[in-house]
């Protein structure tokens, strides 16, 4: 077991932030193409769950790498977006993914979390799960933008 | 104008490269939930060609950044795979994309390329452009595993 | 404060594996040149000490980006290293370095952990901390071979 | 061969860049260390070179590959900054390395190229071959904030 603390003061300048990452979440029309649901908001961090289906494996019948990059990078973008001020946006810069192991299972989770909240910058990390939550299969670091 | 002239010797291991690389980007169901299509298999170099649906889009409804992900890391994949020997399959270790500018139009491409081949580790790199290929709008790069 | 609880079970493969780090360690010239110690080895975990001195700054008299890789990426690799079997050594594929803070400070910290072990690729993470250890400054999520 | 074909307009917004460039390179010490060069600069690209020395290697003589990261990130910043207004300076978001051969040889040289140059980020990418300059040894995809 490794256990890392993160200390760290998180501000919250936007008290409706959960309206707005629930609001923003649910514009995002590939989202609901996924099944991918907000299962969590928290001030810097946010969880996201889907269903493994068939129309979303890849050649070996494991949900698509690029499945997993496409929750886990939203859910940094709303941990992110939930410590941000009134009227922000939230941008993408970049991102990294790895890939720990095959995603077997029916259920995932990605929770994403704030490492550090810049004024423009803020970086974040996101672990992929499965259902069990016991080992990840994906973990992604981030760099987004406040707009 | 940039100009890159990267010069390596591409050994091809697979006659069949081809057949390889089309057979397994069918059995990627989550391609065909995109709408993502094969267009171009040569050694060493895939391209995957994707349209813009409502159901594909972020919360400005641009083309989500994990649609881009996802066909850029299987172009590279791909990419890969062509120049594996017979019998062998890829596996993404890693990959990290940069996000350029917003995926406005409608028509897009990845072209994924290897950069370096290696006994068990391949190094690969895609870009993607709007249909007209004149402006990059996300790079990403790749460390993807033979088996 | 954010608390992450990684839950795997480490295999130690190699008695041995502190001696093994020191060894190899002891060998890196660079790891000297910087005037990098190793602090702390142990199954899946290394630590790596800097002082700041002049010579290693940026322009604006910070210690340098690279500075901070070059000990972050080789506390990654040790902690790899760690868990391989005897008579086995470390590559580095790749790594990816997220700068979060100024390096203020003269005394730095950089802690490598394994986040996931496989046969041939070992992912791994490091934080970079100043000495008093409460803000991260530098990130890095690193994959790792045996050779 | 591969050739890519990058066309982008480069805007030069700082007619003294090469000025900005060499003295801020100047002034970072830890480039005098490595013993590292400028040997080249212009609008969106730069290049770096270095010698081996024994002080600057790794556990099995070759060239660490913190020293070819350090070298890469600042000919990717230089790049970056090359393009930026006047007053300007530029400040590493985050970079990946990909290493791609072992650093074998004598002679190095690092060349960074802006892909895309926003307002705030710009993205850059830079390749590390040796003297030769036919394999590429590690590349680098990073970006840069406009200060």
């Amino acid at each position: 077991m490794v256990v890392i603390i993160v200390r760290d003061v998180l501000v919250i300048r936007n008290p409706d932030y959960e309206a707005v990452v629930r609001a923003s979440f649910a514009r995002q029309r590939f989202m609901a193409t996924l099944g991918a649901r907000l299962t969590h908001v928290a001030p810097g961090e946010v969880h996201i769950a889907l269903e493994r289906r068939e129309d979303l494996t890849q050649q070996h019948g494991f949900v698509h790498a690029g499945v997993l990059g496409a929750i886990l990078g939203s859910a940094c973008g709303y941990a992110a977006l939930s410590l941000m001020p009134p009227g922000a946006d939230v941008l993408s810069i970049e991102y990294k993914l790895n890939l720990l192991a095959p995603a077997r299972g029916e259920h995932f989770v990605a929770r994403g979390r704030v490492v550090r909240a810049g004024r423009t910058v803020t970086a974040c990390r996101a672990e992929a799960f499965t259902g069990e939550g016991t080992t990840p299969i994906a973990t992604l670091l981030a760099s987004m933008m406040t707009l």
